[in-house]
């Protein structure tokens, strides 16, 4: 019996194919993993370049990698060809966050701009560039440390707006956990949050939200 | 100088309007608030039914008071005419905070059906009711305990499911953060969360969905 | 020996006089501390109005009491007759520990006015606002839920911003513990905190600002 | 005065003998260890590649090691001949995991058979196997993340079941507390667990089950 | 459409049937579910005392109420028949959460003699009746405090040991949190936990042992 | 069989007999551990004045009860012979605590001499009082908030100093933590500590010490 | 569209200028900071020693770095012309984190010197410098462990107080959340805090307080 | 101004000198303090290996390094003359910490015996050699995991007992937590504890108790 049992018809299902969360795999298994997959493309995430390097070269010439945000595409996978949400990011150290939502995303067809350096310690910044924000139907907010963009962010737009706290931060921020609290408690009605440094999931929220507007 | 400062064009800019969050405020206070808001309808959440008792007559006549979900409508407010998310409801003991999130989006003129006792522990229950939950274009999960729900159901629908966690169960899910933790780390890709016993935010985030939706 | 040792030099050592917290304390307790206190003011802070009210006659007359900031002068007090910070206040639940911080700087002759409803979910209410915000030499900031407040206005003006989180809110935010980590991991450079609900520490914090600052 | 001492009596005892935690031990006292051992047959748990690799050739040439669980047997343990529990695993980063508690099981003569990627984001591979996973009598249930696992399995079968938390994940469920959560908050009756990564421990308690079964 | 879905077949599938859990519910929501079971004996969890006084007469007449376990028993249940596990209690505050899981066994036929003030401050109490408790082919321990009954019990029985940890404490104890740690941390091979105050789950993970030990 | 089994040999054992701890045990229970204690004196500790109130007059006519420590004696006790240790307390609030110390220590014979109002925030008070602390052979200190007092006093006495940590104060002091990691964390050598508001066993820790001096 | 958008503009509007956080950042990130930059001066900080080493030589030329603080000044800097606040330095582990804070001020032409070695458990160290200390119009506490040292000065002085709590200390003291707490919970009046470790923010708040006292 | 103010007086003031605390100090740090210290003896406490290659020679020809504590003596010390403490600990990793409370008495003149592999898991271990443990006059008990052996000691002896807790441990128990509480919850009366890993302060404690008995 093979060990692998992948699950194929997740993208039927709930409009996301099972991704290959790189992280706590060892390179054997990853390569199994892709060995099954055959012609099918897949998308891999959390793959440190120390691993990707210990890959055998056949299977490594198979996978286009994007070192900033540690993802790559197995097989073929097309340009994007729909304008997806607007990723909107707080600070330079986030942007790494921001790449696997925006790569996830790439990976399903949807082009995803990010708008970098936008945290409320400066408010220009966010304030400067909120009409081009506000032309997106739907938006991700990157942020870490305290995470008030959530906040500032949810008190301007009328977008779906999905928060993505990261684990960039010291002291109380260390982790991440302020971040995710700040989306959580924010006064803004009707932020809704995933998981500390989940870019891939975020771009899964973002996918069943834009597959029902284009229904 | 009047001391409350109602953020009344909120609606017209985040799409839904503030909302007055009666928890930690005197009887007093909601009344100068009340009688600020003249004319214009206004959603009161978390009302006790001690602090709507005590509550003038005459302010207490204006208020369509929902004992389960403890909120009231002030104000004329509109039959709901359109079909809004369903909301799929874990347990008995959930349905205050699921009653929470119907009130709020009939406010704004959606209907909400709940779909009660749907409990991971019986997934026949769930089975044998998913097609009718895949008719939704949008889910509202509500689950305290462990939360297994908003993982199981976001295998199985492909809409965009919002986890709304609730505080009932005790020991280490006492206070809701079992659940909350549930929704973060679900392994069902792009699954979203707002804050323990959140109804109010999961509805706001599901307004946000929808009006994009009829864009 | 008399059990009670009260700090009567602290007002000369460390600028503000040690208060008396009657959180803990019983009626009998207060009042032989009041006795000891004879012509010497003092202030009262956390005072339940149920423990005012038990406390002997002769005592409750000598006590200036205020419900909303559950504080009391005894003794005799002078009105306030200098600018002191301004109170900048999230959300109306917040008042009442923005009311112990103005009523300690009463105490001490300091008029601070409070600014209230500044949330940042409606970000016009503190723009509108911070052109005259911006005229004082010292704020403090009151806030609960998730505090974005503090990082929005520390990166909007120059004066010495003292954060006061409150533990306004619920799920993650009950407590406090939300808007303190928000308070703490601020990206806004230079913003400091007190403890979670303490309005006599940020008073007493603004008073020794401006202490040195009139010096 | 030898300084170990080790309980040699526990397996008579308690059913289970002493194992050798390597973790926080030096190679010098894992030696030492094996020198007192003598005949006597030792399971050895969490003993890195590298600290296996220090050890001197004579002891590691009676180390029977397997990698991906990192357990060692030393002297003579013959193959296993009975069969024991199933062993349901969410992920393959579960793996290692599983196969601690597969490796305890066989050095007392048990065969624990391991499903693996039976996560419920993709249910059919659960229910698809449920009939294989009915016909053990015991079920240990290994999963990271959420453990939504441990409630959907509970909710399916009625043999004893011992969720085994992992510590596989990410944000909230780093260190594997999430999936700790998730079982001991488990809307399902009758889920017993134990402590995280604990697979040497789920052996144990299967253990003392399965003995009792045969009595 | 009937708002209660009960899991009338949870027992036919797990063995143990769905409980009802009174905490969190209305006296009309019990109410109702009363009369949806009709004939059908169920087992009532968690019933205060004032909750069961404002049931109407005719409800109340059907239900078999024990205080000190706050559970009820609704229609016909046969006395024990069988010898179930024995149930060891640290404390006398810990004969609560202990009669809940003897309650419980009774529901389903299984006598569980409780065994109280066996706390390891006195270790002689628990020596003494050890050999009585290694008669038992199943033990539950209640404790709360540190819960150092589970390490010590666990290394001197062979049987599948169930640690029930309980509220009872204070300081680091309260809630509970210590006595589980101590379970889960325990050194002692094979203990399994349950959530604080579970006696109901402690209980049903003992029926899932003593059926397959029947079988 | 009795249910209770009282530990009535601890005294011989460890030096103090088991006392009686009220809190979470009813009223019945707190008698018939009266009556098996027949002539044998008892301690009862955390006695709420209600739950002493509802006891029959024939119990409560052999209880010597302290409103403040909340603590009981049941039997005869002699009247103090002996010099313990000073009791040194920081604020009002804590006097209840110590006082549940010094009654410990007065049912076991020893005069325990409290000093209140020791809190460094006032140094002097400290420092005026320090060679009168110096005197005693041992030394109890009793501090909420932050617990600053056992360091400073730490680093001024070579005798040893046991570190009772209270649960007053509010914020992140709430609950006494904020103490207790003050007395783990200090800088002062040789702060030893007992669990949050455990007079009792500050005072059982004393004896163990004064025991061993005056053997 | 430049990826990097600085809020040059910060310094107009909060008194201090955004600084560079390297942590978080790859080197690639910081040149192009640094070549944004131009002519204007900026400060580094968390600049580890490695990373420095790898950016290019002529990058690194124009940086002045100090190792003990690892801030670096890029661009021209004045030195110090006036004197600025007291660093009061608990243990030599804190120096680091006092250093930061230092270099801070000093980029901004105010001299802070650092007291070091005054940790309260040898209180004469503090008390021998006190009056030293009182001439500060501004004293920064740095402290890790338990954080006494917040307590006891913030009663000695009455110039304003920021405390700045340090990760050192291990056990319960690890990463600083003790000295956190015990600034926040100190029972001295108007002690502030800053986010643990962050020598930056102590350096931005007293910038603001200094800016308004030579105003 | 030299920058390190030792506390030379400490040993007259509170019994034992202060020590030199190796982590988070430079390698400079360190060889500046002893260069300050001169003649006089030192205590060196976690100095890694490397740490302590990489100091001078003639610094290091000085120092008495022990691997397995990681302590240092700098000077003459003197071979211990008196018996101390007895040092009772559950397992083999937590061997490093039972040596440096062993080594700072040592360097006191104490000869502390350590016990070692006494854990409760195998209960017999700690019963055969109660009578040993019962001949000293003070005992530190040294356990990680859930550290039930502090409770069951504490019910065995009368001497003074103190818990040190240790880090050894995974899931719950990683980091020292579990076994803290379990020493701070513990149902014996008067065993006291030290910060977790903290075998200095252990020995300090012992120290104080020490002296006072042969005064």
């Amino acid at each position: 019996m093979s060990e692998f049992v992948i699950d194929w018809e997740r993208e039927d299902r709930v409009g996301v194919a099972e991704a290959l969360l790189c992280d706590g795999k060892s390179g054997g298994q990853i390569e199994a993993i892709l060995d099954a997959a055959g012609a099918r493309p897949l998308l891999l995430t959390r793959l440190a370049a120390d691993k990707l390097a210990a890959l055998p070269p056949a299977c490594r010439s198979r996978l286009a990698y994007d070192l900033s945000s540690r993802t790559a595409f197995f097989g073929e996978v097309a340009a994007p060809s729909r304008l997806g949400p607007g990723i909107v990011c707080a600070g330079t150290s986030d942007l790494a966050v921001a790449r696997e939502a925006a790569r996830t995303l790439a990976f399903y067809g949807f082009d995803a701009p990010v708008l970098a350096d936008v945290g409320v310690a400066g408010l220009w910044r966010l304030l400067e560039r909120i009409e081009r924000i506000r032309e997106f139907s739907l938006v991700i907010a990157v942020a870490g440390m305290e995470g008030a963009l959530f906040s500032v962010l949810g008190g301007l737009i009328s977008a779906p707006l999905i928060a993505l706290p990261t684990s960039n931060g010291y002291g109380v921020a260390a982790g991440g956990q302020a971040a995710l609290t700040g989306a959580l408690a924010s006064c803004a009605p009707g932020v809704v949050t995933v998981n500390i440094d989940n870019g891939f999931g975020a771009a899964c929220a973002a996918l069943r939200i834009l597959r029902c507007m284009v229904r």
